[in-house]
Protein backbone atom coordinates (compact mmCIF):
# COMPACT_ATOMS: atom_id res chain seq x y z
CA UNK A 1 0.00 0.00 0.00
CA UNK A 2 1.83 3.37 -1.12
CA UNK A 3 -0.06 4.98 1.24
CA UNK A 4 1.41 3.82 4.12
CA UNK A 5 4.70 4.99 5.32
CA UNK A 6 6.68 2.46 6.37
CA UNK A 7 6.61 3.14 9.87
CA UNK A 8 3.23 2.97 10.31
CA UNK A 9 3.47 -0.54 8.40
CA UNK A 10 6.36 -1.86 10.24
CA UNK A 11 4.09 -1.09 13.36
CA UNK A 12 1.36 -2.57 12.04
CA UNK A 13 2.77 -5.40 11.17
CA UNK A 14 4.09 -6.11 14.77
CA UNK A 15 0.78 -5.78 16.69
CA UNK A 16 -0.65 -7.92 13.78
CA UNK A 17 2.00 -10.73 14.95
CA UNK A 18 0.05 -10.34 18.50
CA UNK A 19 -2.42 -12.95 19.17
CA UNK A 20 -6.14 -11.83 18.89
CA UNK A 21 -5.30 -8.64 16.75
CA UNK A 22 -6.21 -8.63 13.20
CA UNK A 23 -5.14 -6.63 10.26
CA UNK A 24 -7.91 -3.73 11.42
CA UNK A 25 -7.38 -3.91 14.77
CA UNK A 26 -3.62 -3.40 13.85
CA UNK A 27 -4.03 -0.62 11.56
CA UNK A 28 -6.68 1.38 14.54
CA UNK A 29 -4.58 1.00 17.32
CA UNK A 30 -1.31 2.61 14.87
CA UNK A 31 -3.13 4.93 14.03
CA UNK A 32 -4.47 5.96 17.32
CA UNK A 33 -1.04 5.81 18.46
CA UNK A 34 -0.01 8.09 15.60
CA UNK A 35 -2.89 10.75 16.94
CA UNK A 36 -2.18 10.23 20.48
CA UNK A 37 0.89 11.97 22.26
CA UNK A 38 4.36 10.90 22.18
CA UNK A 39 4.38 9.51 25.69
CA UNK A 40 1.82 6.90 24.87
CA UNK A 41 3.90 5.49 22.16
CA UNK A 42 6.90 6.11 24.43
CA UNK A 43 5.61 4.62 27.67
CA UNK A 44 4.71 1.57 25.74
CA UNK A 45 7.85 0.91 24.45
CA UNK A 46 9.36 1.19 27.30
CA UNK A 47 7.34 -1.31 29.15
CA UNK A 48 8.11 -3.64 26.28
CA UNK A 49 11.72 -3.46 27.03
CA UNK A 50 11.66 -3.82 30.33
CA UNK A 51 9.59 -6.62 30.26
CA UNK A 52 11.89 -9.35 29.74
CA UNK A 53 14.97 -7.91 31.53
CA UNK A 54 12.93 -6.92 34.30
CA UNK A 55 11.57 -10.30 35.03
CA UNK A 56 12.57 -13.63 36.09
CA UNK A 57 10.97 -17.11 36.66
CA UNK A 58 10.45 -18.01 40.69
CA UNK A 59 13.50 -20.61 41.15
CA UNK A 60 10.80 -22.65 43.31
CA UNK A 61 7.52 -22.01 41.86
CA UNK A 62 8.68 -20.77 38.20
CA UNK A 63 5.93 -18.06 38.13
CA UNK A 64 7.13 -14.88 37.09
CA UNK A 65 9.06 -12.43 39.00
CA UNK A 66 11.31 -9.41 39.38
CA UNK A 67 14.29 -9.80 38.23
CA UNK A 68 17.42 -10.38 40.91
CA UNK A 69 15.06 -12.19 43.23
CA UNK A 70 15.11 -15.65 43.59
CA UNK A 71 12.18 -16.47 45.03
CA UNK A 72 8.52 -14.96 44.38
CA UNK A 73 6.41 -12.98 46.64
CA UNK A 74 4.12 -16.04 47.22
CA UNK A 75 7.00 -18.44 47.90
CA UNK A 76 9.01 -15.99 50.23
CA UNK A 77 5.71 -15.18 52.09
CA UNK A 78 5.69 -16.77 55.32
CA UNK A 79 2.09 -16.73 55.52
CA UNK A 80 0.91 -18.74 53.20
CA UNK A 81 0.60 -22.16 53.34
CA UNK A 82 3.88 -24.45 51.62
CA UNK A 83 1.65 -27.26 52.72
CA UNK A 84 -0.82 -26.93 49.71
CA UNK A 85 0.70 -26.67 46.15
CA UNK A 86 -1.74 -25.79 42.93
CA UNK A 87 -0.42 -26.61 39.68
CA UNK A 88 -1.58 -24.80 36.45
CA UNK A 89 -0.34 -24.70 33.16
CA UNK A 90 0.77 -20.07 33.02
CA UNK A 91 1.37 -17.68 35.31
CA UNK A 92 -1.99 -16.09 34.03
CA UNK A 93 -3.80 -19.16 35.42
CA UNK A 94 -2.32 -18.57 39.16
CA UNK A 95 -3.46 -15.00 38.28
CA UNK A 96 -6.97 -15.59 37.80
CA UNK A 97 -6.99 -18.11 41.25
CA UNK A 98 -4.91 -15.40 43.28
CA UNK A 99 -7.83 -12.82 42.19
CA UNK A 100 -10.19 -15.14 43.74
CA UNK A 101 -8.75 -14.68 47.33
CA UNK A 102 -9.80 -18.10 48.05
CA UNK A 103 -6.20 -19.61 47.74
CA UNK A 104 -3.79 -19.18 50.47
CA UNK A 105 -1.22 -22.07 49.01
CA UNK A 106 1.58 -22.02 47.03
CA UNK A 107 1.86 -22.23 43.36
CA UNK A 108 3.49 -24.63 40.58
CA UNK A 109 3.47 -23.38 37.42
CA UNK A 110 4.22 -26.00 34.48
CA UNK A 111 4.66 -23.53 31.49
CA UNK A 112 2.45 -25.67 29.01
CA UNK A 113 0.70 -28.70 28.58
CA UNK A 114 1.84 -32.38 27.68
CA UNK A 115 0.84 -32.84 24.21
CA UNK A 116 2.03 -35.58 21.99
CA UNK A 117 1.50 -34.00 18.66
CA UNK A 118 3.51 -30.84 19.33
CA UNK A 119 5.90 -33.02 21.09
CA UNK A 120 6.00 -31.67 24.40
CA UNK A 121 6.37 -34.26 26.86
CA UNK A 122 7.06 -34.29 30.44
CA UNK A 123 10.46 -33.31 30.04
CA UNK A 124 9.32 -30.05 28.56
CA UNK A 125 7.71 -28.91 31.63
CA UNK A 126 8.64 -28.03 35.20
CA UNK A 127 7.52 -31.55 36.49
CA UNK A 128 10.78 -32.98 38.20
CA UNK A 129 10.68 -29.78 40.25
CA UNK A 130 7.21 -30.29 41.14
CA UNK A 131 8.15 -33.93 42.18
CA UNK A 132 10.99 -33.01 44.27
CA UNK A 133 9.12 -30.35 46.36
CA UNK A 134 6.57 -32.81 46.87
CA UNK A 135 9.51 -34.77 47.62
CA UNK A 136 10.96 -32.65 50.44
CA UNK A 137 7.96 -33.87 52.35
CA UNK A 138 6.30 -30.63 53.60
CA UNK A 139 3.48 -30.93 51.22
CA UNK A 140 -0.12 -32.32 51.84
CA UNK A 141 -2.29 -31.66 49.05
CA UNK A 142 -1.25 -31.22 45.17
CA UNK A 143 -4.44 -29.27 43.23
CA UNK A 144 -4.14 -30.01 39.97
CA UNK A 145 -5.72 -26.79 38.20
CA UNK A 146 -4.83 -27.52 34.29
CA UNK A 147 -7.19 -26.62 32.04
CA UNK A 148 -10.51 -28.15 31.76
CA UNK A 149 -9.02 -29.38 28.08
CA UNK A 150 -8.09 -32.61 26.47
CA UNK A 151 -4.71 -31.96 26.99
CA UNK A 152 -5.13 -30.31 30.67
CA UNK A 153 -7.05 -33.28 31.36
CA UNK A 154 -4.05 -35.85 30.09
CA UNK A 155 -1.55 -33.58 32.15
CA UNK A 156 -3.28 -33.68 35.25
CA UNK A 157 -3.46 -37.99 34.71
CA UNK A 158 -0.02 -38.05 33.78
CA UNK A 159 1.03 -35.70 36.92
CA UNK A 160 -1.34 -38.01 39.34
CA UNK A 161 0.05 -40.84 38.84
CA UNK A 162 3.37 -39.55 39.42
CA UNK A 163 2.48 -37.67 42.89
CA UNK A 164 0.06 -40.32 44.23
CA UNK A 165 2.96 -42.76 44.87
CA UNK A 166 4.76 -40.23 47.35
CA UNK A 167 1.73 -40.40 49.41
CA UNK A 168 0.25 -36.71 48.89
CA UNK A 169 -3.46 -36.21 48.50
CA UNK A 170 -4.32 -35.14 44.60
CA UNK A 171 -7.10 -33.38 43.58
CA UNK A 172 -8.86 -31.36 40.36
CA UNK A 173 -10.75 -28.45 40.34
CA UNK A 174 -14.02 -29.30 40.05
CA UNK A 175 -15.76 -29.72 36.70
CA UNK A 176 -19.98 -28.38 36.18
CA UNK A 177 -22.10 -25.33 34.85
CA UNK A 178 -20.13 -22.10 35.31
CA UNK A 179 -21.83 -19.48 37.66
CA UNK A 180 -24.03 -17.60 35.62
CA UNK A 181 -24.21 -19.51 32.95
CA UNK A 182 -27.30 -20.98 30.98
CA UNK A 183 -27.88 -24.70 31.34
CA UNK A 184 -29.91 -24.28 27.88
CA UNK A 185 -26.60 -23.06 26.17
CA UNK A 186 -24.67 -25.47 28.15
CA UNK A 187 -22.17 -28.00 25.95
CA UNK A 188 -22.53 -31.62 26.21
CA UNK A 189 -19.56 -32.49 27.98
CA UNK A 190 -19.61 -29.88 30.30
CA UNK A 191 -23.58 -30.87 31.03
CA UNK A 192 -22.33 -34.71 31.33
CA UNK A 193 -20.09 -33.75 33.97
CA UNK A 194 -22.65 -31.55 35.80
CA UNK A 195 -24.64 -34.38 35.89
CA UNK A 196 -22.15 -36.64 36.68
CA UNK A 197 -20.12 -34.57 39.41
CA UNK A 198 -24.04 -33.69 41.07
CA UNK A 199 -24.37 -33.14 44.67
CA UNK A 200 -26.76 -33.52 47.77
CA UNK A 201 -28.26 -30.61 49.25
CA UNK A 202 -27.90 -31.49 52.33
CA UNK B 1 -1.85 -7.73 42.93
CA UNK B 2 1.17 -8.87 44.16
CA UNK B 3 1.55 -11.39 42.52
CA UNK B 4 2.64 -9.24 39.29
CA UNK B 5 6.03 -8.03 38.45
CA UNK B 6 6.44 -4.42 38.35
CA UNK B 7 7.60 -4.60 34.46
CA UNK B 8 4.51 -6.95 33.86
CA UNK B 9 2.01 -4.78 35.66
CA UNK B 10 3.64 -1.80 33.37
CA UNK B 11 3.08 -3.41 30.37
CA UNK B 12 -0.44 -4.59 31.34
CA UNK B 13 -0.89 -0.97 32.31
CA UNK B 14 0.18 0.55 29.15
CA UNK B 15 -1.80 -2.13 26.60
CA UNK B 16 -4.80 -0.99 28.44
CA UNK B 17 -4.68 2.74 27.46
CA UNK B 18 -5.07 1.73 23.95
CA UNK B 19 -8.45 1.52 22.58
CA UNK B 20 -10.44 -1.44 22.64
CA UNK B 21 -7.57 -3.26 24.72
CA UNK B 22 -9.30 -4.41 28.16
CA UNK B 23 -7.62 -5.53 31.29
CA UNK B 24 -7.97 -9.07 30.11
CA UNK B 25 -6.73 -9.10 26.62
CA UNK B 26 -4.02 -6.61 28.26
CA UNK B 27 -2.99 -9.71 30.17
CA UNK B 28 -3.31 -12.19 27.71
CA UNK B 29 -0.66 -10.05 25.53
CA UNK B 30 1.35 -9.27 28.54
CA UNK B 31 2.45 -12.94 28.96
CA UNK B 32 1.98 -14.21 25.59
CA UNK B 33 4.64 -11.21 25.08
CA UNK B 34 6.36 -13.12 28.11
CA UNK B 35 6.69 -16.43 26.63
CA UNK B 36 7.65 -15.53 23.10
CA UNK B 37 10.70 -14.93 21.57
CA UNK B 38 12.64 -11.75 22.96
CA UNK B 39 12.67 -10.21 19.31
CA UNK B 40 8.42 -10.26 19.48
CA UNK B 41 9.00 -7.14 22.10
CA UNK B 42 11.83 -5.84 20.79
CA UNK B 43 10.30 -5.15 17.43
CA UNK B 44 7.19 -3.76 18.74
CA UNK B 45 9.32 -1.67 20.78
CA UNK B 46 11.12 -0.36 17.82
CA UNK B 47 8.69 -0.06 15.71
CA UNK B 48 6.97 2.30 18.37
CA UNK B 49 9.87 4.35 18.81
CA UNK B 50 9.87 5.34 14.97
CA UNK B 51 6.29 5.41 14.49
CA UNK B 52 6.58 9.50 15.66
CA UNK B 53 10.10 10.40 14.84
CA UNK B 54 10.04 8.45 11.17
CA UNK B 55 6.54 9.61 10.09
CA UNK B 56 5.46 13.53 9.32
CA UNK B 57 2.26 15.07 7.80
CA UNK B 58 1.89 15.68 4.00
CA UNK B 59 1.68 19.54 3.70
CA UNK B 60 -0.78 19.72 0.63
CA UNK B 61 -3.24 16.51 2.28
CA UNK B 62 -1.86 16.59 5.29
CA UNK B 63 -1.82 12.63 5.16
CA UNK B 64 0.83 10.29 6.79
CA UNK B 65 4.25 10.23 5.00
CA UNK B 66 7.64 9.26 5.82
CA UNK B 67 9.74 12.15 7.55
CA UNK B 68 11.82 14.26 5.67
CA UNK B 69 9.11 14.05 2.59
CA UNK B 70 7.54 17.39 2.12
CA UNK B 71 4.47 15.54 0.09
CA UNK B 72 2.98 11.86 0.34
CA UNK B 73 3.26 9.63 -2.42
CA UNK B 74 -0.17 10.38 -3.99
CA UNK B 75 0.64 14.24 -3.75
CA UNK B 76 3.69 13.62 -5.73
CA UNK B 77 2.31 11.56 -8.55
CA UNK B 78 1.90 12.56 -11.38
CA UNK B 79 -0.25 9.96 -12.55
CA UNK B 80 -2.91 11.09 -9.47
CA UNK B 81 -6.01 13.23 -10.85
CA UNK B 82 -5.17 16.52 -8.79
CA UNK B 83 -8.41 17.86 -10.53
CA UNK B 84 -10.12 15.62 -7.85
CA UNK B 85 -9.80 16.43 -3.75
CA UNK B 86 -11.51 13.49 -1.53
CA UNK B 87 -12.02 14.85 1.97
CA UNK B 88 -11.51 12.32 5.11
CA UNK B 89 -11.71 12.70 8.32
CA UNK B 90 -8.56 10.59 9.10
CA UNK B 91 -5.66 9.40 7.20
CA UNK B 92 -7.39 5.60 7.68
CA UNK B 93 -10.19 6.83 6.09
CA UNK B 94 -7.76 7.96 3.11
CA UNK B 95 -6.62 4.12 3.25
CA UNK B 96 -9.98 2.45 3.32
CA UNK B 97 -10.71 4.51 0.03
CA UNK B 98 -7.26 3.52 -1.36
CA UNK B 99 -7.45 -0.12 -0.82
CA UNK B 100 -11.34 0.36 -3.02
CA UNK B 101 -9.12 0.85 -6.05
CA UNK B 102 -11.27 3.05 -7.65
CA UNK B 103 -9.84 6.47 -6.86
CA UNK B 104 -7.98 8.42 -8.67
CA UNK B 105 -7.50 11.76 -7.45
CA UNK B 106 -6.44 13.22 -4.56
CA UNK B 107 -6.78 13.14 -0.78
CA UNK B 108 -7.17 16.09 2.18
CA UNK B 109 -7.35 14.89 5.61
CA UNK B 110 -8.88 17.23 7.79
CA UNK B 111 -7.87 15.28 11.09
CA UNK B 112 -10.85 15.45 13.09
CA UNK B 113 -14.48 16.66 12.53
CA UNK B 114 -16.26 20.26 13.58
CA UNK B 115 -17.71 19.50 17.22
CA UNK B 116 -18.84 22.01 19.20
CA UNK B 117 -19.61 19.39 22.38
CA UNK B 118 -15.83 18.77 21.90
CA UNK B 119 -14.94 22.52 21.27
CA UNK B 120 -13.74 21.50 17.56
CA UNK B 121 -14.16 24.55 15.50
CA UNK B 122 -13.07 24.70 11.52
CA UNK B 123 -10.31 26.49 12.82
CA UNK B 124 -8.77 23.15 14.45
CA UNK B 125 -9.34 21.13 11.80
CA UNK B 126 -7.55 21.88 8.11
CA UNK B 127 -10.29 23.12 6.51
CA UNK B 128 -8.31 26.42 5.80
CA UNK B 129 -5.90 24.53 3.81
CA UNK B 130 -8.34 22.54 2.35
CA UNK B 131 -9.95 26.18 0.65
CA UNK B 132 -6.77 27.74 -0.35
CA UNK B 133 -6.29 24.12 -2.30
CA UNK B 134 -9.39 24.65 -4.53
CA UNK B 135 -9.07 28.41 -5.05
CA UNK B 136 -5.80 27.41 -6.49
CA UNK B 137 -7.61 26.43 -9.25
CA UNK B 138 -7.31 23.59 -10.60
CA UNK B 139 -9.67 21.39 -8.42
CA UNK B 140 -12.89 20.18 -10.70
CA UNK B 141 -14.53 18.05 -7.44
CA UNK B 142 -14.46 17.77 -3.92
CA UNK B 143 -15.90 14.61 -2.73
CA UNK B 144 -17.02 14.96 0.96
CA UNK B 145 -16.03 11.28 2.31
CA UNK B 146 -16.46 12.57 6.27
CA UNK B 147 -18.90 9.84 8.39
CA UNK B 148 -22.17 9.30 7.70
CA UNK B 149 -22.47 10.44 11.35
CA UNK B 150 -23.85 13.57 12.96
CA UNK B 151 -20.57 15.10 13.04
CA UNK B 152 -19.73 14.12 10.32
CA UNK B 153 -22.50 15.46 8.20
CA UNK B 154 -22.39 18.80 9.98
CA UNK B 155 -18.88 18.68 8.82
CA UNK B 156 -19.58 17.94 5.43
CA UNK B 157 -22.63 20.44 5.49
CA UNK B 158 -19.96 23.61 6.87
CA UNK B 159 -17.24 22.43 3.51
CA UNK B 160 -19.66 22.61 1.24
CA UNK B 161 -21.07 26.28 2.20
CA UNK B 162 -17.58 27.02 1.76
CA UNK B 163 -16.52 24.96 -1.19
CA UNK B 164 -19.60 26.10 -3.25
CA UNK B 165 -19.11 29.54 -3.79
CA UNK B 166 -15.44 29.07 -5.10
CA UNK B 167 -17.39 27.10 -8.23
CA UNK B 168 -16.19 23.68 -7.97
CA UNK B 169 -18.77 20.90 -7.86
CA UNK B 170 -19.27 19.33 -4.47
CA UNK B 171 -20.48 15.81 -3.53
CA UNK B 172 -21.08 13.51 -0.60
CA UNK B 173 -20.44 9.89 -1.01
CA UNK B 174 -23.94 7.58 -1.25
CA UNK B 175 -25.82 6.40 1.70
CA UNK B 176 -27.93 3.50 1.79
CA UNK B 177 -27.87 -0.10 2.49
CA UNK B 178 -24.39 -2.10 3.08
CA UNK B 179 -23.67 -4.41 0.41
CA UNK B 180 -24.07 -8.03 2.06
CA UNK B 181 -26.65 -6.42 4.68
CA UNK B 182 -29.56 -7.92 5.29
CA UNK B 183 -32.51 -5.27 4.71
CA UNK B 184 -34.13 -6.86 8.28
CA UNK B 185 -31.00 -5.86 10.33
CA UNK B 186 -30.51 -2.10 8.67
CA UNK B 187 -31.14 0.44 11.42
CA UNK B 188 -33.97 2.92 10.22
CA UNK B 189 -32.45 5.69 9.51
CA UNK B 190 -30.43 4.07 7.21
CA UNK B 191 -33.70 2.15 5.22
CA UNK B 192 -35.48 5.66 5.13
CA UNK B 193 -31.98 7.35 3.36
CA UNK B 194 -31.88 4.23 1.21
CA UNK B 195 -35.49 4.66 0.66
CA UNK B 196 -35.10 8.42 -0.10
CA UNK B 197 -32.21 7.59 -2.49
CA UNK B 198 -33.17 5.19 -4.65
CA UNK B 199 -31.90 4.89 -8.32
CA UNK B 200 -33.83 4.33 -11.43
CA UNK B 201 -33.37 0.83 -12.98
CA UNK B 202 -33.00 1.93 -16.48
Amino acid sequence: MAILPEPVQNLALALERLPGIGPKTAARLTFYLLRAPNEVAQQLAEALLALKSGTTLCENCFNITRAGQSLCDICSNPERDDGVICVVEEPLDALAIERTAAFRGHYHVLHGVLSPIEGIGPEDLKIRSLIERVKRGKVREVILATNPSLEGDATALYLRQQLLPLGVRVTRLARGLPMGGDLEYADQSTLLRALAGRQDMD
